[in-house]
């Protein structure tokens, strides 16, 4: 090997940057599931970031390597029991638990002076009446509520860069939000006609021991669930009445299903336009500037279709725009990977927003096709 | 072995049975694709039929069993070249070919006394012109547009049992049109707003050798396609319009999506109710009560989301109805096995209809769950 | 319609005796499991047997069809609690129960003259020592480990015919065992030799809530599992020593993998020739005619592969014969549907042979591809 | 945001470094399959390189993210004719065309100086009269094979380091030599017993149109193919004895299987220990040792079984080794991805070691899992 080349200059300062810059402390609280998997997975090779600890109760003990073994030789840690003192010094904390148990974390992580990021639901709705009613059970902490931010960068980035309480969008709504975004606040479209066709991969529903997300259940097979109800409904609500130029929730119709696939969802979203005869090149061009500066959100070409595989284990979202055959409908395709930007991925960029870190740090690489 | 037992007489007599009756004799024009395998496994059990013939230009001397190796033992044919002599003596005469074949078979076919049921879409429009249009070649035999018969019993029972020439219905026809029949009949439903999103497997799209379609292109991924417009909207409009109340065709937008999973059609139906106060349990019962007679109809117990695999190689379309969340919308969900209900299963549906015998007769097994 | 044509005369009869025929009367215990289903499946088209009755501690008082939606129309019973009463009346009782739970039933039921067929391992050794090794629990019954007839009709058929207590067949054992029983009845092979690496579908691995079957960790991704031993090792050495001509069990390595697919079993098989100048032709005779008059074992030409989705939900094992490139190993190829001739199909298969009914019936469909 | 922030520094810095590394120029010939896709993908977050050139007869003009829709926003370029021009200037070249192909390309390649990684079989093969057996086909440059170095790091990275032509291995012959090597190094394994039984994603049979790997032929089901000999098998066998300490190849059975998964290659490996007293533990030990510095090759704690998804879209090699129940054999399980560490991967780990570069540069990310 030649010594002093450029290029062994280039990778000795390059190697000595990264063991510098490994300065921000991260905890992770209920790493077992699939959004602390993908957490682990994308922290692993951010280039500022260490993961202190993460805790499970229930894998209190086990390596997390064998549980992920993808992370066999990334990452020795064990899972510990979630104790307060664990994530003293901790810089940010991720909080991947299942529904409930972030809002007995926050007021502690937020007094500590660390950065809190919810992965899970509990401070996505602002009406603690209407968190109640879809989650069954009491919000432990309602007073934080309008301090937290709704995280879906987007649309709140200058918010989230102020925020100490990130509200990590849900998978459903980060991708029917991206792709009714441009359309609601243009204010192009019939607010009384949305329908949100929306498919998810099987990931979405967790990795608890389930009979009805085993293989041989869900494999070679299509189905809606939830026609009665979903919780993502309300937050999507409430997000695109934020949103609308007409000071309300636009009613909405939403229907997910589940697709025999590990990662990825496809919303199709049907709307009238209001005024029928707005050209479909118009409704694209919208789109097409209103995500002209975003690193993660690509507007298809006109008549393009976006697959989920085209947005893969990475942090984007790919959106189409269509002018239906034989009526006035708008039918707008999103597509994201529910784990990355559904979840893990769009976590980390919050975190790099509110660390005031380059927002697409650790997030650069594209999706695994096939 | 006793002699003479009951269960031994009985036998006798079905095995004396199975070889008296086996006297209708059915001829395969272009039996190389999946519909024409399909044919194949549900004749191998029908009781009453004989396959006499089977046609493929490219596939001309190769076994049967040499493509579709599950009929190794039940199917002893080669493949031959489609002359016009092949099917001489044939009772019943399917088409199992790319568009624009069995128009050139037609005429023959029905002058040889035979029945011919055609699975493509030649024979599936009323109007030459619009067939042009969508199938982007000129109809060679628009004269007998007005003979051919819409193949969906469940709509168009009698006049299947008189035909001598049956269009086989599409796909995503089947799957859409069973789940609007009994709302649109009834008047229900405000016609200018239906939106169907439709799901389909791969074997929808044919055993064609395309990139688009292999294994490493489509699985683990989900798209929609055809946004643009797809051949079976105008097809779903058509009888649509003739089942409807109001005398013309709804205002329809139709959007089809592609599944990893090899069979299924999951039709996801969205409406406005004419009257925004009627109970679901009325549509429910509406619905339950146009279907009660029917073998192949099978509707869900209110909340419940039919799933493809509970159709899976079975001619059963199974369907659920839903009010909406937050909306006034209709929400029916319709699932059917493309290849068998969506095509060869109802194929041979209308052959039995056409010659007299049980409806049901070949097609009674359940699906294959998992 | 005709009147009195000869159709119409052959469905009446056939009608006539679809309901006369219905006089075996069958009990499942267990039923909620996937070869449970799968009976329930296959015996809908049964033409001799009415399902009477079926148990499920877990879920008395569900109704069949809420488990299994491809049921609803078929069968309408109720799972009940397993109560000794239950069965009273019935001719033939399927235990499909987790290993452990058949043993408590036996007595009882070849006490009330029922044909007791065991889907479990209970009775498939013949040592009750091994049995405890293996299965880590005492067994029950020990006594009665003589009585029972290993349920695989191509090589016991004879006392099958004759038996009371049927312990039907693993999946591993019955595709390993089909593709060795030629070769080891002839003597060709060296018996210290045999490598079986098998293969086999998640249905495999039962119906239980499990994270290690969850979709989201099988799918697209395949491992070797047991590999430091498998219950299913004992059981092919002691039927293999049963075959062979000397008189002892052979050395057998055994290593089970998962693949992600719902179903199928497929056994690669290798050993070496005693003679390596046999030609493979002469091996390739030797499956033809020793699976001559099987009506469920189909030996493909020379050089082909079997696919398990050519056996998919049918009762039919293909097998390929193949001489290694570069070494004088045997290569058998051997698939199966672990579902069906692997447990529910086979064990139909036994059931018709204590019933002195054609050995075939009810399970002559094909298999269902694609 | 805080100004002239360490980690602002570091991000300044990062950014600077990374536009000025990027200066080592490569070409891709035939860039249009998965290993193209895969190199395109890595190359896409290598810090050091810049793709110039991708070439494709059949695609000139198309642009590459058009048929690789993951990279929209990656990579710009347009697929070119390849023409000897294209790649003036380039520092590497890799080529990822069909067989037959980079022996047209490679004596001019070499002359411009460019190092040449074939990513197909061209080069793999000392002995051109064996190469033209198995591919069937006269070779073009002979008197190349000598000069081209096997590129496998872990056995010949020093020969790799100084190479200009590297044949970059097979997929199947990457797992399974990665699985051997120690074994067949130590001397400790009967050579004369050695069954590899393979197992491989569809990916593996590329990206062309073909009815045999269409998504509606491989789903859902699982096969052998090639057991009548494989091109792997030479390969194999060429470098096993060149590891061997007997100074001979020894005899390999090889057979390999289709799974229906994208990404992946699972080997199963069967010898016989020379002493069959030695304990698995000294087995484990001896490939603890021999990979103890390998970044890319992870020996699992005895008794543990390698997932294929555990190294999906990485440049790992995972490895498991047990002695088997009853018998005498080693079982050794090695698993890759087929694309990153069977292909491209490897390719840019050998582009690595040729430049000086760190050799895991580029490679570092974790599998995606799930």
């Amino acid at each position: 090997m030649r010594v002093h080349s450029p290029l062994q200059i280039v990778n000795a300062v390059s190697t000595l940057l990264r063991n510098l810059k490994k300065d921000i402390r991260v905890g992770i609280i209920g790493g077992t599931g699939y959004t602390g998997a993908e957490l682990l997975r994308l922290l692993a090779v951010h280039p500022n970031v260490r993961v202190e600890v993460i805790t499970s109760r229930a894998e209190a003990g086990t390596r997390v390597s064998d549980i992920f073994p993808n992370l066999d030789g990334y990452q020795s840690l064990r899972f510990e029991e979630p104790l307060e003192e664990s994530f003293k010094g901790c810089d940010v904390i991720f909080c991947a638990t299942p529904n409930g148990v972030a809002m007995q974390h926050a007021q502690a992580v937020l007094e500590s002076g660390a950065i809190f990021i919810d992965l899970a639901a509990d401070f996505r709705l602002l009406d603690a009446g209407e968190w109640e009613q879809w989650y069954g059970q009491p919000h432990a902490k309602p007073e934080l509520l309008d301090k937290a931010v709704y995280g879906l960068p987007e649309v709140f980035r200058t918010t989230i860069a102020q925020a100490k309480l990130v509200a990590n969008p849900g998978c459903y709504p980060t991708a029917s939000l991206l792709g009714l975004y441009p359309a609601l606040a243009a204010g192009c479209i019939n607010e009384a006609t949305i329908v949100i066709d929306a498919k998810s991969g099987v990931t979405g529903a967790g990795r608890g021991a389930n009979v009805a997300t085993l293989f041989s259940e869900v494999s070679d097979s299509f189905k809606a669930y939830g026609a009665s109800g979903h919780r993502h409904h309300p937050e999507i609500s409430q997000i695109a009445g934020q949103i609308s130029t007409q000071g309300q929730r636009p009613t909405i119709t939403f229907i997910p299903h589940l697709v025999p696939m590990l990662r990825g969802i496809h919303a199709t979203i049907y709307c009238d336009l209001t005024d029928p005869s707005m050209p479909i090149e118009d409704v694209h061009a919208l789109y097409q500037t209103r995500y002209a500066e975003e690193a993660f959100v690509d507007v298809l070409p006109l008549s393009m279709h976006p697959e989920t595989r085209s947005v893969k284990a990475s942090n984007m979202c790919r959106i189409g725009v269509h002018k239906a055959v034989g009526s006035n409908k708008l039918v707008v395709l999103s597509v994201i990977d529910n784990l990355t930007k559904g979840a893990a991925g769009q976590a980390i960029q919050n975190m790099n927003l509110c660390l005031g870190l380059s927002e697409t740090t650790g997030l650069l690489a594209p999706a695994t096709l096939p």
